[in-house]
């Protein structure tokens, strides 16, 4: 287990991604700021370019930030981070322990970028807003609640996140990690519709325990009856899109 | 004849051409949706984004995924793909067989593609709409009708696809794919006002097909009619639009 | 002179670029597209796109399609194109003769450019709009008219937009013509707002020669007062850009 | 102190990111622009773009181009910039001698740049307009007027600011300025909710200065008691951001 190696990368690059991915809905949603209303495309940037800074924060484990895209790296039987001998970055092979260290690493961070973004937004937090909307900043919910239509879209998304990722290893360009990030603005303008794309168990729990512990005003409920469902669908996706691309690509 | 080269590949490309193309279409008209509305530069940049997704995942045929390009390529006198010793592609010569592979993996992979794009809006497709816009989703169709003049516009549209992309090879950068998806937002936003641009009659067929098979609620026509012009107007544009950069650049 | 080496490169990719820019411009004005209303954003990634398209097209001759960037790089002091050896491209130097060879072929593409784009329109063309609506596709035109303020503000924009391309130069990206659309969806979102950013005096003029000559429908006149503006405004801008780019960077 | 490699170049560079910066928030805000009311995404491209713009003209000084990353390179405790032995650059060492040459040149590059944006839209601030709308367009101010939460927001943008940056050092890739320029778009999306991202001291006080001596229709006042939140926040937040990049990236 490279516990030293994964932890604190993965906390600082997932709590990247939460806090600007999260805040850019809180900019859309909450009363007050001067994104309000800024529509869907600003969202899509906004969450890639969550994606962009977290993955240049995360280089030393290859910027997991996400446990679909453990899972799904697993899936396709390479080590999770193969290393980079010019810049000193040694190996992280692929392991049950590994993985765990990932996924805690990568929930804290979300947890803790989410934290970070409410005190950003304070003020426009204590401003009157329907509780469902408040909670739409922190995690995703579904337009149209059916726990089982909801998991498949999520599995779709992450399928497309995992396959496209693992296809970028056969096609050199000089992108470094905007390919990732313009793919994260491609599956949001594209797939979100439905669900929100959560594409990221941690993503969407670590934000919502953030909801369920933060002093918000005028909060609601956290709908710990839909927090399955942005866990489960994306680990899915994630792993056949990993296997996926192992197989065909 | 290079089946096993090119087949999978293409359809694979393809069908992520579809699935994120005509999601955002999705997002953007079907009722209920995080996007709805999202407005013209959303599509684009959705549309341009599922090209960019799709020739990541087509690497090794030259990612095609669309039968214009494959006839603009012909035009030009060149392999269909001119290989790659570093990654061990083998080239893929220009011939008549492998063009109907090229033709048939595409108008495959556009129908996958656009079945699982039915799938994750399913909920969203069983919402009420109008019959015409639920067919919108899946196949383009002019906003004033006149087989001629919309022919025309589609010729101009895939001309400037294929001609840029021949001179894409004339300039080195870093860009890889995001070149032609970028370039796939330009068209759209400058050439798409008044068919939507197929500019690739796989797009427009094979989603039209899925269209006409799904049991998609309070679907109507599938507009056959109108099938041909993205079928021949991109024909067209594309073999032109080879030859000129054949000729020209 | 090579009128040879520059006269059709610069021809095709400046047609290149107001087929796609005036396009978007269509798009956004004309009644009943698909991009109607799409606002100024749209306009700018259109432009910007439009200049990446007709950048790789002209790759033969350093890509001016501009006689303000002409003007630009002859107040360098550089050639107008310093060759490429791997690629096989000579030099083209600076001189009266070259200058008028790029000019000459400048305007020219710029009008043929138009012309395709009214062609791709036409049906749009033919309903109803205000006349100066219709003229604002092909021409640029200040919101606020006033000969004096309106050149002024042609002249930074321009300014802006040689100083930077020659700045480029100093810091090796992979980003090739990708650079120089950005600068100009950044130069149309900032500095755009008065006069819609000729910034080019082809771009402006061989469109406005289109509307004159071509029989649309409900036009009105061509405006020919303010036409010199963007002519003058940009060939200013340009030469301060080039000499105080060649003297202070 | 290297006071003729570091003042012109800073100057020129912080001069360009507020004539395009402060351009695209005057597009938006004043009256009878073409790009009136174009939105928050428009603004955060403007913003991004500018910065790039700006980091290819400051290309010989590391392109600060803003005190809170001078600040926050100094906290790194490496050079201000490491220099480039293929382009002749020499290094410059970080010093407090060397800080204040940055300081001074980069508020008055953006002074200098907020007059010319002035003169480019000069005829539009002559229109009316609320005085706080047009001050808006040369400084920030919070959407709730709160210093403490004003300040906290803008340390935390300034820290992701500096944080990632640094960061950009580890992965390598051919984006060069692009980088930081959709780094500043995302900032903008996701953390300009509540002040408008000022994120840098001379952006916003250079203008403000200009906005209190240029004789602007109709100003009000210059809203001295906010100025020191956009300058003592982003230094915080630089300085830690770079203390906190040196010590766990």
């Amino acid at each position: 287990m490279d516990f030293s190696l994964i932890f604190l990368p993965e906390v600082l690059g997932t709590a990247m991604l939460t806090l600007l991915g999260c805040g850019v809905v809180a900019n859309h949603l909450l009363a007050g700021t001067k994104g309000n209303g800024g529509g869907w495309l600003l969202i899509n940037f906004g969450w890639g370019l969550a994606v962009f800074a977290g993955v240049f924060v995360a280089y030393s484990t290859g910027a997991h930030i996400n446990p679909a895209v453990t899972v799904g790296l697993w899936a396709t039987g390479e080590p999770f981070f193969p290393g980079n001998e010019d810049l000193g970055l040694p190996v992280i092979e692929a392991s049950l322990g590994n993985a765990l260290v990932y996924f805690g690493a990568q929930i804290l961070g979300a947890f803790l970028g989410a934290v970070v973004m409410w005190v950003a937004y304070k003020q426009h937090f204590d401003r009157e807003l329907p509780a469902p909307a408040k909670l739409g900043v922190f995690s995703t919910g579904p337009e149209i609640r059916s726990y089982g239509w909801n998991t498949v879209t999520e599995i779709i998304g992450t399928f497309v996140l995992v396959f496209v990722i693992v296809a970028f290893g056969y096609t050199p360009s000089g992108l470094g990690p905007l390919a990732v990030a313009l793919l994260v603005v491609g599956i949001g303008a594209s797939l979100g519709g439905p669900t929100g794309y959560a594409i990221n168990p941690a993503r969407d729990l670590g934000p919502r325990i953030a909801h369920a512990i933060l002093p918000i005003r005028g909060k609601g409920p956290s709908d710990w009856g839909y927090s399955w469902v942005p866990i489960v669908g994306p680990l899915i996706g994630g792993a056949l899109g990993g296997f996926a691309a192992a197989n065909l690509l």
